[in-house]
């Protein structure tokens, strides 16, 4: 039996079933773990669900972007727990509990990444995979302390995983250090379609800010100051023309009307308990119309380009990752709900644009981290991933 | 994917991790699956509760009665499901899904023992381990058409098993054919204590049959006269001089208070959300009082020394094994338990009395296996077993 706060916990304990990697390559050395929504052969696929599960049986196939990171040398430790579904940003997971945030282990780690975000930050593997529908590889590196990003939409395979919502899944990773995060973005990503200049101009999402709480405006803002030194004086933008609770909204139903159609008909006929909030999510996600998820797209397509316009190919936007700091694990489930939807309004920037977002944890408050992002044009995911680690490099990077 | 009704829901969909076993011995060529609530190195013990596997960590030790197996010559299959924390007959896990019986596809398995009956039932392995606590391998067997045995109390080891009620808890097992079950029993059970003579003594739990529908009294008598053939003339007897209603209450009470000891604290403290039935059992358990267990014991004592006085050392016992075949998979909850309490009348008679019982698969109704069971006094398990499978013989057991 684990211990309480074992940082073993972000594993599911499945027998360790060897996964062949090559020998040499550019990540020969270094281990990684997988989120459980994605196919590793020999092992099921669980996704956060109990029945999922126990119905899986043992997948015969890899998942391309697993495979990928294999044949560039690194070697698999194991499948990590996730939220129910992947339907959560918080990482407690009902069934099977709460993985450790090796950042802050009185704080939730974040989901839906949460055993991805709990193994790298605890220091079980380098890096690992997880996937960002809302804001699930996003909020728990923020949570946890560590890089992580959420790709161009559609960059990385999701071949061989579940489906949460697929006009916004995305298949994103973690590292600790900022090499490593370079390292791995190199051999999953390949070269960028639309890379950024040396020295990309730089955007500050001011509307995003002034969300914050004051106190965590200030634990940004030496770090907002470092970046202006290394890359020029930052033009002020307001992402959201009308504020984002239309953007949230669209956001919300389109994701919705999607989580339906991946599992409403599995949990519609098998009808397994499902924990706190992601029962009361999926209730919300069956009565989505399709007026509603119409009206959603469109407001979608309109808010995309709009920030492809600020964006342009050259510009960088910072924006805080997360409200504040993770809430702490005895937060009762309202006061999750509500970090959440403040969360979304972030959160939702990215995803409704497609454009790659990488967290960078260069910043903390009350003694637990607090990612800041940067937001590149779609397509620029690689530069993105470089020009964070020459970042931390500027402000000098917390230890791993 | 498993499809809905596949019979490989029966076990865990864990990576299959090489357990070895001996090349050559009494069962060699024979396969068996295990109940996870036993230890086997290299895999987790989940014990049907998903926050108990996620915290299970991979177990290192072997259960003794599993090495057993192995060092007979037996291949090890796979782990099989069981209700929640064992604490159920049904055999329909709200967080896992209901294993196929085998025996009859459209109606529960039984349990808790439910995906080794359900293994063995759709011929994935030859044998099984169970734990028979309240009728968890009886009653499974009953529905899916198997030869089960719950030993005498302590007569095959529990070490590296789960705890349901220590007091009741025994290991048990499952075949399909007279045959196999006969050469378990000799491989797992070593010689008797205090065997069986060649042509026991025959008594009748008239007050058991009683308790039945008509119908289902019909359908066992055929056995009872066959059973009767072979051995002689069978004395009636009342084995509760007061009734089932103070036996019934005294087991569970005594297990609830032993499963809130063995669960309670684990349940209190992580909340784990528990599927019908269990919950409401794990509630009824926490108030068990002390003064109440101490009755319950009391009552047992007496009722343990009554039915030792009724069957001395030449004696068997011929009973139903449950009240009638397995409930339907489309049954409500609330059926499902007014069948638990008319079961638990039958079932508590050798739990209280800490004696064997085999159940034998020779009837059926409605196209549904129904077993009836040989009760012995303590210390008889090899004999009942090897009898059973001579009165199989003599009726003409049905197809495997």
């Amino acid at each position: 039996m684990l211990l309480p706060n074992d940082p073993a916990h972000a594993f599911l304990p499945y027998p360790a079933v060897p996964v062949g990697n090559a020998a040499s390559g550019p990540l020969a050395g270094l281990t990684f773990a997988v989120k459980d929504l994605f196919d590793v052969a020999g092992y099921p696929t669980g996704g956060g669900s109990p029945l999922v599960l126990a119905a899986s049986g043992i997948k015969t196939d890899t998942a391309p972007v697993v495979r990928t990171l294999l044949d560039a040398g690194a070697r698999f430790v194991g499948k990590t727990h996730t939220d129910e579904f992947a339907f959560s940003l918080n990482g407690r997971n009902a069934h099977f509990g709460t993985p450790l945030n090796g950042g802050a282990p009185d704080r939730i780690p974040g989901g839906s990444s949460s055993g991805s975000a709990s193994a790298v930050s605890n220091g079980l593997c380098d890096l690992a995979l997880g996937t960002d529908t809302g804001g699930s590889v996003r909020g728990p590196a923020s949570h946890c302390g560590l890089f992580g990003i959420r790709p161009s939409h559609g960059r990385l395979p999701l071949e061989g995983a579940m489906d949460l919502s697929p006009s916004f899944d995305t298949c994103g990773f973690f590292a600790r250090s900022a090499d490593i995060f370079a390292r791995t973005g190199d051999a999953l990503l390949g070269p960028d379609a639309r890379p950024l200049p040396e020295n990309p101009r730089l955007l500050i999402a001011a509307d995003a800010f002034a969300m914050l709480d004051v106190a965590v405006r200030g634990a940004l803002a030496v770090v907002v100051q470092a970046v202006e030194d290394l890359l020029g004086r930052a033009e002020m933008v307001e992402v959201a023309t009308n504020g984002f609770e239309p953007l949230q909204w669209a956001f919300r139903r389109i994701q919705g009307r999607e989580a339906w159609e991946s599992d409403g008909a599995f949990i519609g006929k098998h009808a397994p308990p499902l924990g706190p909030g992601v029962k009361e999510r999926f209730a919300f996600s069956r009565d989505v119309t399709a007026a509603e998820a119409t009206d959603g797209r469109r407001c979608r397509d309109e808010f995309a380009g709009r920030l492809a316009s600020i964006l342009r190919e050259d510009a960088v936007l910072v924006l805080p990752t997360m409200p504040d700091v993770a809430p702490l694990l005895t937060d009762p489930e309202n006061a999750l709900a509500a970090y959440r939807d403040r969360a979304i309004d972030l959160l939702c920037i990215a995803g409704l644009g497609g454009t790659p977002q990488v967290s960078m944890p260069l910043a903390s408050r009350l003694g637990a981290p607090l990612g800041i992002s940067l937001v590149g044009p779609s397509g620029s995911d690689g530069s993105l991933v470089r020009l964070a680690a020459r970042v931390a490099s500027a402000i000098g990077e917390p230890p791993a």
